[in-house]
């Protein structure tokens, strides 16, 4: 069994804390550990560090060697280029199954928080026996909470056993719905949110990606006998940026007859945005909330800190999300702290590098 | 002649910036100079530096001396407690005396910003003559630009002078008017801004308190003896706490039959909160303005940033002033900017004195 993490993400949602070459999932936007570490902490107990992979942009690796010391060198997988999500688990696939083919991975986004660890546990336990029993391709779904517009959707089809309630055939993915689509959902109980959280035998997923994505195959297969070797970041920088530039869901799950969906009721957050931790951080009587620094308010509520540390004073704002570093301030409204975005296109059109 | 600068000001209301050590007339608030280090610099061309003295708070007076290298030892008075404006003015006509009893002094704050310097100098040469010819207690009035109800105001009297329309005598000093009051003031053109600036001779400010502030004068002439010697400091710590907490407007000039009111033209700015330096520092076209570093403004207007050379990116938030220290973060609405004192207030109750 081996846990393969995600860590090819280079999120802007949460500049000017998220830099180019240090990404969302390196922050420690909860506690004293980033969210990478908390990923590869909450696997531990299932896979040692010799059984834990790490996929991520070449020029990431670095950073995320660093975070994980425990990690037997050559686990970090670089990306050249980032292909989206297809790549990057073919890839971990292939590795897996130089070790032994047979092994299954639980893949997991190196930049989601998830509380609730005994029934995370239970839940991945679960998916590995149907990965394993039938050959499958196990996606969890995460029950909804509420209308979420952020996430794409899992349709459930028919229960894929008697008597098995929790895991069923998936009928369609959904894109990210509309509000009242995505209510229609939340009230019909048979959409769940897709995670992006899979389990299944690395042999398995390289099959299903040999009949559907014949081209990514190929180039996996090219690979392979570099992975290991001293010659892996030369093949990869021949070999990864020509692959198709597709996710997992629609290259390869969509299209498979062997994919099985999981039904997930652990705590999940994807941290999307600063907004989301108005959840995670604890917030005062008056709903102002601060990563590390103590606030001080007067007639404010609702407002959401990072400020490296420091003292918060905040009179009559409401709503707002300020986040200080060494470099930069960021004041925008909660309900638009989507818009970060929109700066860090400003500052590339500004060329101004040091910030990205 | 000598120039007296007031330092004496432990105002809190550019918290974070200003602190207890640090207090606003240290700041540079524009470019790279000091508000005292400015008003030193201003009146270089009328008093050198062995005719300039700045009284200040004892805490005060190392950081106060060290921005003003160029003074000599000695001049920078230290008043061990804070005893208002007469006892400050009273203190530096003695040192002053010492030296000249004939000299004239010229009182001005050290944390306000005058622009126009020429006007400036002649508005005081005037003045200068007024003080000498008649032994007269001279203050300056500023014409009002707008209705302001932050500061004192002075009623002209009859003109002193037959042919000298900008020399009057003082009908009298007004408290800080409502909106309406500042209205009439201003359409009426009979009041002034007091802007504590006073042009006297040493002994005739120093008789005038003998009449008007008897018990000031006999604690200024046990102390004379110790000026400029070896026991200044301890003799300061002896008399001055027990001398009348009471400032020179209302102790002496409003009682003396020698005042009178010059009529000043020059630009000048108390800079009495974050909300002044909406004039002060230069801002784009949406009305953002920041201290020294870049704003980035995405439907954002009208915002105040002091942020420490930082980057500040502002998207959908209008006239707010955001200060970034080393230690603290503080975001309120400009029209509130005064209230930063409310700050300082709990954080005094919080005991939190790393961040008064």
């Amino acid at each position: 069994m081996y846990s393969v993490i995600m860590a090819g993400g280079s999120g802007t949602r949460f500049w000017p804390a998220s830099r180019r070459l240090r990404p969302k999932q390196l922050l420690a936007l909860t506690g004293g550990r980033s969210l990478l570490q908390q990923t590869v902490d909450r696997m531990a107990p299932l896979t040692p560090p010799e059984q834990t992979l790490v996929v991520t942009g070449a020029d990431q690796a670095p950073a995320v060697a660093e975070q994980l010391p425990e990690l037997p060198a050559g686990q970090v997988l670089g990306e050249p280029q980032a292909r989206n999500t297809a790549p990057a688990a073919g890839l971990a696939a292939a590795w897996v199954a130089l070790q032994d083919p047979e092994a299954v991975c639980i893949v997991l986004p190196a930049d989601h928080l998830v509380t609730g660890e005994a029934l995370f546990h239970r839940t991945l336990q679960r998916a590995m026996e149907v990965a394993r029993s039938g050959d499958h391709l196990v996606t969890l779904g995460i029950t909804p909470r509420y209308a979420a517009t952020g996430f794409g959707y899992i349709e459930l089809g028919p229960e894929a056993e008697a008597g098995e309630p929790r895991v069923h055939q998936v009928a369609a993915f959904h894109e990210k719905p509309d509000q009242a689509t995505a209510r229609d959902y939340l009230e019909g109980g048979r959409h769940l949110w897709n995670a992006g959280m899979f389990v299944w035998r690395a042999k398995v997923l390289l099959e299903e990606m040999l009949v559907h994505q014949p081209e990514l195959a190929k180039g996996l297969a090219e690979l392979i006998p570099h992975l290991g070797g001293p010659e892996e970041a030369q093949a990869l920088e021949r070999v990864y940026p020509e692959l198709p530039k597709i996710s997992i869901d629609h290259g390869v799950l969509e299209k498979s007859s062997r994919l099985r969906v999981v039904r997930a009721d652990f705590g999940w957050s994807d941290v999307g945005s600063w907004e989301a931790m108005a959840e995670l951080w604890e917030p005062d009587q008056a709903g102002n909330a601060s990563q590390d620094g103590e606030v001080l308010a007067i007639e404010a509520k609702g407002n959401l800190v990072s400020a490296g540390g420091r003292l918060a004073a905040l009179v009559g704002v409401d709503n707002l999300v300020a986040v200080v570093t060494d470099d930069a301030l960021l004041i925008l409204p909660r309900h638009r702290a989507q818009e970060v975005g929109r700066v860090v296109e400003e500052l590339k059109a500004r060329g101004k590098k040091e910030h990205l």
